[in-house]
């Protein structure tokens, strides 16, 4: 969808320097651009390169000297913020058509806005509820019960088990599963067999989540396992039963929780880390990637960066590394 | 499904002080419960909120004190466990209506028993088995010649590659695969590109295990991938070619074992573990979360504990660990 | 399919002693093996079990003393890739039927070769354009201008995004996600709410890759992801946007990339390992499993090992190992 360049900067808080009404298609990195395309710059350095591009406009924190500049220049403070909501408004349009498919199958007692999409083949049990203008791709099974709000994306192949409830504006990428059974065995104390402990609570993902290919969530044990609101799950992530992430936390790829443990607002957790049950890491720290916490530990700081097995702050642990490093010579 | 309280400490083999006749509807946790609700208790110093909770009955392991307590109480040994078994008989009845959902596609071959549920969009391919009172979620995929006992569960969108063979009562999560071809390569002596070595063996899955969402087992390159009877096995686990995994060993959520690894009876194996090829763990190890044993190792020591990479005794490698801190500090 | 050992011999570069007619069905280990099948020994010490298995015909580099023996030898210089190639021999035939399943979803505007596979329930998108004689197996969806090349084998519940650009000879096994969004936000510097950066790049995988089974491959930002031609990627990896990974590597399971990563022809890469954004594996670097390498590191060395986190030469990390373990008694 074409916009101007004034209309784009209106809309992400720039001021314009050369041609509003220039006709902008599609947002793209300087390497790959062409005409017609927004490009952004973060640091000075790079901008001449973007001047030299065939972009048509530049989005930038400032340029000293305009002269002889051809191109249309979008000056914003957060240069990388204003290209993010350009990308939006020239993505935005209807990608999906409304409709429900003719081979997908959904129980009778499920209505459906005229506003939600489903493609084909998606399977929708009895008393699930879709707010308006969701997208449901191809292949999806949901089971009863499930609430999914308005304006999500859940993209191909993707399992929610029965009574997920879902909020607004999630997107949930291709093969994740939400709601399987949590692992809850008690072993008899004779035969040393695990038996199963109920695995009967349900998972809430609050609105603005967003979850990665193949990660699976967990329906809490006989409680609720909950998201919160903004938070950003990679691929291949594990959350464990009865977990509670809190709002606006980063968890990147393949990290992995078990049961139980409490995730407070702003924490970032980087790749691969894991965490030992009834763990609790505190509002805004941040753990490095492949970190280990451990059982039922408590992590405090906000902006305290941790790493390592068992993790801890960032300078001891340096430190640590450093004489390990010694001793190896 | 409401059964009695007289019914149900009959069948988990608990001692009733009380109202026997008193029905219950489901089990919960104390926070969650009301009226009708089943309860347990581990600890005596949480018998109070129990007791003060809408819940109808409270399983204990002991009380006291029974003056002037108005729930019905089941007493037993192991309240967890009892917990557990009221659960699943609160649980129990139809689950899954038995039948054959229109939009599924079965092999002409295939003969199903009129107490299996398949659901929509399921595929089956030829000479597939299938036992009695298993469930078949939607949008799974079973290839040639695979075999499931009976009292399954499949949940929705499992590939399940041809010739894997399943025993009875087998609960597998979805978007699990099972049977996919292993990690097999000979490097070309001149060019050094990889070709494929045949993966042709077969997948066993023995009674009574569980496998958790999305996690993957390989087939045997040219012998049999094993998972033995009673293994419970989390999420986004990883099982290499020719593994051989013994009765009710506990692998949880993200751990990876390449090929040809055997791992003996009892064995517990904690989160995001790695275990390189030809290794041994032998019955009764426990293995700490994230930690890693190298190729050919051989573990040994029932109920003895090991952690790190490369893994050793606990006590050891805490003692490493202390020292390595006092370095840094 | 049948074959004389004499064709098999001529195929894969071997020399017969014996009888050059006799029908060889399948491969198997030498374990597993009964009449008609051929076996392999890389090592002298493994041949005399060989010769006394019911196998009919023996790979081998040499065979020091012939007297006495019954089967048919085939000897090569390489008895493990002589032994690779055979089984694809007598693998090969039709393995897929061609067309087009009655419950499979095309668009209309993708026209198939009569030569192509596509199985039940598998759905596809708008101009998605496929190769002669591929294999789409049951319930895998496809965005709209995806291309696949000729000869590819894709597994079941694969899920393939818009954009998608698959070269010849590629296997996909069940459950991978192609295309996602890559995990790039930018934090608001405000409220610390995090807005998604565009994430509208490709992917691009070259011929002759394989990927294992749920493994995730997201899409550049703005750029591409791209998988070098031979690469062998195994199940539950990760590897995130804009990630260039070179010819001929070997990726193990569960490892995971972060962004912008370089790895570069030839790398070997063990199970779990993790590798931080914008760093760089040079050619031909072996990285242990469980590794980590830090952002914007670079690790190089033709043929060193490293191992760690963070990962150091081989060498260098044993020896800080072995110090520890000394602190640690």
């Amino acid at each position: 969808m074409k916009r101007k360049v004034g209309e784009i900067a209106a809309a992400v808080g720039a001021r314009v320097v050369g041609d509003e009404q220039l006709e902008i298609s599609r947002v793209a990195s300087v390497a790959n651009s062409r005409a017609g395309d927004l490009v952004f710059v973060e640091d000075e350095k790079h901008l001449q390169v973007a001047l030299a591009s065939p972009a048509s406009a530049v989005l930038a924190k400032r340029v000293a000297n305009q002269e002889g500049i051809t191109k249309a220049l979008l000056i914003a403070a957060n240069p990388r913020l204003a290209f993010a909501r350009a990308a939006k408004l020239l993505q935005s349009g209807i990608e999906h058509r409304p409709g429900i498919h003719a081979t997908a199958v959904l129980h009778e007692s499920v209505a459906i806005d005229k506003t939600v999409a489903i493609d084909a083949r998606v399977i929708i049990d009895e008393n699930v509820r879709i707010g308006r203008q969701t997208w449901i791709g191809a292949g999806c099974v949901m089971g009863a019960s499930v609430t999914v709000g308005q304006d999500c994306k859940i993209y191909p192949n993707v399992t929610i088990y029965p009574g997920t409830r879902i909020g607004d504006r999630v997107v949930i990428h291709a093969g994740a599963v939400l709601g399987s059974d949590g692992f809850g065995y008690v072993p008899h104390p004779e035969t040393g067999r695990y038996e199963k402990f109920p695995q009967i609570g349900t998972v809430e993902i609050e609105d603005d989540v967003e979850i990665g290919s193949n990660t699976t969530i967990d329906r809490g044990a006989l409680e609720t396992t909950r998201i919160g609101r903004g938070t950003k799950i990679g691929n291949l992530v594990h959350i464990g039963h009865n977990c509670l992430i809190g709002e606006n936390v980063i968890i990147a790829a393949q990290a992995g929780f078990s049961g139980s443990i409490t995730i407070e607002n702003n924490v970032v957790i980087g790749g691969q880390v894991g965490v030992g049950e009834h763990a609790r890491i505190q509002e805004g720290v941040l753990l490095g990637g492949q970190s280990g916490v451990l059982p039922k530990k408590v992590l405090r700081g906000k902006g305290i960066a941790f790493w390592g097995t068992p993790a801890k702050p960032l300078r001891e642990y340096l430190k640590s590394l450093a004489m390990l490093a010694k001793l190896g010579r």
